[in-house]
C-alpha cells in the first residue's frame, strides 16, 4: 500500500448561497484547492454528495463535476453514505492513491440544500433514515436525536446545560472562522430560550440547512515531498463502519457502534491510541451527537461527556479540543461537504494555518463523519510530518 | 498493486418483482453470490445504484444493505454515476483489495424501478441527464438517443434493418438466459412495427423498466488459489471516464469519447489490444447504443457498425460476440444493477457455465457499462487463467 499525503485544500464560505448552483460552488472550492496545492493535476475525482437527487433533481454529478471543473474524460465516482458522504469521498481517494491505480486524487464534497426541488429540505434527509420502518412514519431526524438525548439525560443524568456547552462552544470556535456559517458567539441564555424543535432539542442545539463545498488533493508522500509546497500532512489512518440505519434496531441506542469500529481501524492503522491524539472534528449535527461521539471514540467512559464538556476539556485550550472550526452546528452543515470541511480544517491547523483558532503544537488529529443517525461513520488520522 | 480475482457471482431473475423490495432483492443477490463463491468473508462492501432516493426515497443504501445482509459493521459505499453505477462498484471493490485495504470486497448493484415513488420512473432516469440545460427542458433519454440515432443513418447510411438487428440478436441470446426478464427471440418485424417511442426509436429499439440485483465477490488472485473453486478469473484491466452529460455539449454526438477512453485505459492495463478480446457485454439501453458502442471500443470504424451487426459479427456464433447475456434489451435494466450483472455473465463465460448460450474457448471478455447518454463509462477486461 502506498503513503498518501494531503497536498491542496479547498473551501468556500458557507451559507445560504441562493445566487450560485450546485456546480458553481464545486468548481469554487476544487479551484480553491489547485491554487492551494500549486498544481491541477488530477487522475481521479471522488466526490461526496448526499442527495443532488432529492436536492436537486441530478445525479450523475461525479461527469457533471468533472466537465464543469475542466476535467473532461477523467474517471469521477459520486459516493454516498447519507451525511457521510465526504469523509466516504476523502476515503475512496486514499483507495485511488494507495492502490497505484491514480497519482492525484481529488476528494470534493457538496451539498445544495437551498432552493431544492421537491419535499424541501427535511423530507430529502429523512432519506437517510429508514424509510419504510422510519421516515414513512414521520420521524425526522430532530426526532431521532431528541429519543437519544432522552435515554441520556435519563441514564446518566446528562443535563440541558452540558448539551448547550456542546453548542456555545463551537459557536465561539466558529465566531474565529471566516468560512463559518454563523461566525459569532452565543449564550445559554440564547440556547435555553431557542426555539423548541423535538424535546429536549431546541433551534440552537441543531445544526443548519447549509450550501457549501469542500476539497482536498491527495497523491502519494513520495510526491508530496518532491512538490513541498506546505508542510507535510499524511493520512495515517483510515475507518469506516456501518450501523443498522433504523435507531430501533440497536441493541443500545446510547451506542454509537459505527463510531467505535470506525475509529478503532483508522487507529490501529495509523498504530495510535486515541490518547496520542492532540484534537478532532466530530460530527455535531446535534448537540447530543458530540456528547455521544466524545464516548464512542474513547476520549471519556460512556455517560461523562457531558461533565467533560462543561470542564472545558474540549474547549479551543482545553486538553482535547473538539470542532476548533466551529463544528456543523457555527460552520454549517452541507451534509456531502462536512466530511471533507472536516479534513479542510484538520490540515489547517496541522500545518499551523488556522490564524485565531489555531491550536498550539497540533501533530496528530482526527476526523469522524457520520451518516444518519449513527447509520455509518467515517473516520481519519492525519499527522502532520 | 495486489492482483485481483472474483471468486463469486450472483442474480436474481430480473423483471417486475411487485412483490419483492429494494432490500430483498439485494440480498437475494448477494446470499447467490456467497453461494457461488463458498464463504461469505466480506471486509467491505460497494453498492452501485443510480436512485434509490429518487425511486425509493432510500438513501443511506451501504449501511441498510449491510445490516441486511447481517454484515453489520463492515465498511460500505454507495457508488452512483447514474446507469454506470455497477461498473463502478465493482471498480471500487477492486480498488479495496488492489489497494491492501480490504482482502474480501463485495460488489451489488441493484435497481428497484417498479412500484416507484414520486414522478416515476422516466422522470427519476431523466436526472441522469443535465437538469439545467436537458430534463428540465423536457427531453428524456429515448429522446437523446433518438437524436444520436438521426444523425448516424443520416451521416453513414445507417439503417433501420440494421438498428433492429440489434435488438433480434440480443433477444435470441437472452432467450437463451433464464435470468432474462423477456427470455423470447423478436422478429424484424416486430421490430419495426412496434409502438414508436422517439422517432426513429420503436419500443423494440429500447430497453425496459426492470427491477434486479447481481453481486460479484472479489479477493486476490493468492486467496483465490487457495480456495480454488472455481476456475480462476482475474481482472487485469480497470478503466473508467467521463465526458459531458449534456448532449449538446459535445464536440460529436457520434462520439463516445467516455467510452473510447475507459476501454484504452482498460486494455492498457491490461496489456492487451481489442483483438486479443473474445467477446463483451455493452451497454445496449437502446439499440443504437450497442452500435455506437462497436465503434468506441475500436471493434469496427465509425460508420461500420451497422452492416457488422446485419453480417453477423457480433451474433453469439459470430467472431465477436455482443451480450451472450441478452444484454439490456433481453436480460432488462435495473440501472444501478447492470454493470455488475455484465461482469455476472463474462465470469459465466470465461469458467464455462453459461450453458445454451456459451461462447467456445472463451478466455478474454470486455465489459462496458455506460451512464446517461454517454457522459460516464466504465470498462473491465476479465481474463480467465
Amino acid at each position: 500500500m502506498r503513503d498518501v499525503a494531503i497536498i491542496g485544500i479547498g473551501i468556500i464560505k458557507w451559507g445560504e448561497l441562493w445566487e450560485k448552483s450546485l456546480r458553481d460552488i464545486s468548481v469554487e472550492a476544487a479551484l480553491n484547492c489547485f491554487d492551494d496545492a500549486g498544481t491541477d493535476r488530477v487522475d481521479a475525482i471522488t466526490i461526496g454528495c448526499m442527495s443532488s437527487g432529492l436536492f436537486n433533481r441530478q445525479e450523475h454529478l461525479s461527469s457533471l463535476i468533472a466537465d464543469y471543473l475542466g476535467k473532461l474524460y477523467t474517471p469521477s465516482t459520486r459516493v454516498e453514505s447519507a451525511c457521510a458522504s465526504g469523509g466516504l469521498a476523502v476515503r475512496t481517494a486514499f483507495l485511488e492513491v494507495a492502490s497505484g491505480v491514480s497519482d492525484y486524487a481529488l476528494a470534493l464534497g457538496v451539498e445544495k440544500m437551498t432552493d431544492v426541488s421537491g419535499g424541501g429540505a427535511t423530507s430529502a434527509l429523512s432519506s437517510a433514515s429508514d424509510y419504510d420502518y422510519e421516515a414513512f412514519h414521520g420521524i425526522t431526524f430532530p426526532g431521532l436525536y431528541a429519543l437519544m438525548a432522552k435515554a441520556h439525560m435519563d441514564r446518566f443524568g446528562t443535563t440541558r446545560e452540558q448539551l448547550a456547552q456542546v453548542s456555545i462552544k463551537n459557536h465561539y470556535n466558529g465566531s474565529l472562522n471566516p468560512n463559518a456559517q454563523f461566525p459569532f458567539k452565543i449564550t445559554l441564555v440564547q440556547v435555553l430560550s431557542s426555539t423548541m424543535i423535538a424535546d429536549p432539542l431546541r433551534l440552537f442545539d441543531c445544526s443548519p440547512i447549509t450550501d457549501g463545498a469542500a476539497a482536498v488533493l491527495l497523491t502519494t508522500v513520495e510526491e508530496a515531498r518532491k512538490l513541498n509546497k506546505h508542510p507535510l500532512v499524511i493520512i495515517s489512518g483510515v475507518g469506516s463502519s456501518t450501523d443498522t440505519i433504523a435507531l430501533s434496531q440497536r441493541e443500545d441506542i446510547l451506542k454509537l457502534g459505527a463510531v467505535e469500529n470506525a475509529t478503532r481501524r483508522a487507529l490501529k492503522m495509523a498504530g495510535k491510541t486515541i490518547r496520542d491524539v492532540d484534537f478532532a472534528e466530530v460530527h455535531d449535527c446535534f448537540t447530543i451527537a458530540e456528547i455521544l461521539i466524545m464516548e464512542a471514540i474513547g476520549l471519556v467512559k460512556q455517560g461523562e461527556a457531558g461533565p467533560a464538556v462543561l470542564n472545558g476539556l474540549t474547549a479551543l485550550n482545553g486538553k482535547f479540543p473538539i470542532n476548533p472550526s466551529g463544528g456543523l452546528k457555527s460552520k454549517g452543515h452541507p451534509v456531502g461537504a462536512t466530511g471533507v470541511g472536516q479534513i479542510y480544517e484538520a490540515v489547517s491547523q496541522l500545518r499551523g494555518e488556522s490564524g485565531k483558532r489555531q491550536i498550539p503544537n497540533a501533530k496528530i488529529a482526527l476526523t469522524q463523519n457520520m451518516g444518519g443517525s449513527g447509520g455509518s461513520s467515517v473516520v481519519h488520522i492525519l499527522e502532520a510530518r
